[in-house]
């Protein structure tokens, strides 16, 4: 028996690295010096964790990374004045606020108020439009690395079925829109929580991508031989054997698929890691636009 | 055996434009007064139809229309320049831009020029952003009439699977975008040219959308038993039995369809006359937002 493939997304997030460094190499020579501003509100641990990497991922490449802490109690008209304030500084291209914010905030005002032009998280609504329009300025960070995993593995998506788990604003949905834009071409179905008959809907997928946040939800049931299958799930569950007692898992329960899927992303290790090359991405794409050059593609 | 249902986008429009003249009427008592403007540039005979259909339809609901008319040779920047004094006009609440346009003037541009508020067409990104985002400004015409019709004709789409053919920023992108979203909770796959075995991912649906400007694509192998099919398309052709010559049809084989299908949308008669109800609908929320409301469901 053939055996699945594992499309690392660790290997490939590197591979993706070296050529964004490169690229932060030219634009130095030119004189131009990429910044990241990440904005943390409160105390939330797993915020400071992820923040941490992206702090890491700007320094390994040599792009600023300039982390703006603001307390727990912080008011939205202060954290919004911030912003304010970060989108006039020229020396900043990007702009990320991290979520989740203290209930007194609403996040979607935070998004509307970042200049869409250092928007690198690409949440802005304008942005959103403009990739629904087919033009995107930046992509989406997770769904655009489901898209590269798949690529630098050799997975063409033209023409193919492609199902999605999920119809979150961060990944299902956007993914959806990229997927089925001219140059990717694939047909797509957007399923959710009120999809019926969900198994057999996720059995005509040639590609199946599930970020629903449900631990070990796709099974042998939902897949069909050969399929490739992303998961982009990150779920924490209890688990006595590990130092811990808690472990992280997928949306894709690996054991069940591994004698039918084609080849298959892990959790940890998958998709996990590409979100912040995209982030950096963008990042270095934001300078490029805000220094009169065109997007540089990977 | 079960006549096939005809959904007249005729009576369901008329049945809307009753609401929305109510609509226009209280806001009338309140001192607001709804405008419209729209600009057409250049001779397209089918545009000044069109325009003028919009200023009728505005001026049979109380809705003041104002037309800008400019020759073909305008310039991009004269255009533009147009449309910046139209969002700075307090007297106006939405404004839209007949194309084609000439091809001196880069529609988008245009598109992105119109102040997100008064963008009635629900074309500007971050209009369009909102609405991927789930929670949008203005509907999309043509898509918002389709979802109209189906809802006063009784069908839900919850947990249906809906399969729309064809992926145009007009039409099925958005309408898939719309499908998709809380509330209206349909499982969408969107086709276009590139998918493979169409006929077969049709006959999956429970509503099935054509819109992708080929006359008579759908026939009867596309549609399952007791399916609901909507047709988008307007498709001009040859036909020396009719005294111009030529007519119009649709995507759909409607005769080919009509021992299979539940229900259906002839053309004309359809989807068409749904548009300008739409956008009359998207005119007046404008003038209420503007006047510090919030929208008018339908």
């Amino acid at each position: 028996m053939k055996e699945m493939k594992i499309l690392s997304g660790k290997i490939i997030s590197e591979e993706i690295r070296n050529e964004l460094k490169k690229e932060v190499d030219n634009l130095s020579t030119e004189g131009i010096k990429v910044t990241l501003a990440v904005i943390l509100v409160g105390d939330d641990p797993a915020s400071h964790v992820y923040v941490s990497h992206k702090e890491k991922g700007c320094a390994a490449m040599g792009v600023q990374s300039i982390v703006e802490r603001l307390p727990e109690e912080t008011t939205e008209e202060d954290l919004l004045r911030l912003v304010q304030d970060l989108n006039e500084r020229k020396d900043i291209d990007g702009i990320l606020c991290q979520v989740p914010l203290p209930p007194q905030i609403d996040p979607q005002k935070v998004i509307e108020m970042i200049d869409p032009m250092k928007d690198v998280d690409c949440f802005h609504p304008y942005n959103l439009g403009l990739l629904t329009a087919g033009a995107p300025r930046f992509m989406p960070c997770t769904p655009f690395g489901v898209l590269q995993i798949l690529k630098r593995s050799g997975y063409s998506t033209s023409g193919k079925n492609v199902v999605i788990l999920g119809r979150s604003n961060i990944v299902g949905r956007p993914l959806s829109i990229l997927l089925s834009l001219k140059g990717w071409d694939a047909t797509v179905t957007l399923c959710h929580s009120r999809t019926k008959n969900i198994e057999k809907i996720c059995r005509s997928a040639d590609i199946l991508v599930a970020a629903i946040g449900i631990p070990h939800f796709v099974s042998d049931d939902f897949v069909k031989k050969n399929a490739v299958v992303i998961d982009v799930g990150v779920n924490r569950i209890d688990d006595p054997n590990h130092p811990k007692g808690t472990r992280l898992v997928g949306d894709v329960d690996f054991e069940a698929i591994k004698e039918i899927a084609e080849a298959a992303t892990p959790v940890p290790g998958g998709v996990g890691p590409m979100t912040i090359s995209m982030l950096l991405y963008n990042t270095i794409n934001a300078a490029r636009l805000r220094n009169g050059k065109t997007t540089f593609e990977l």
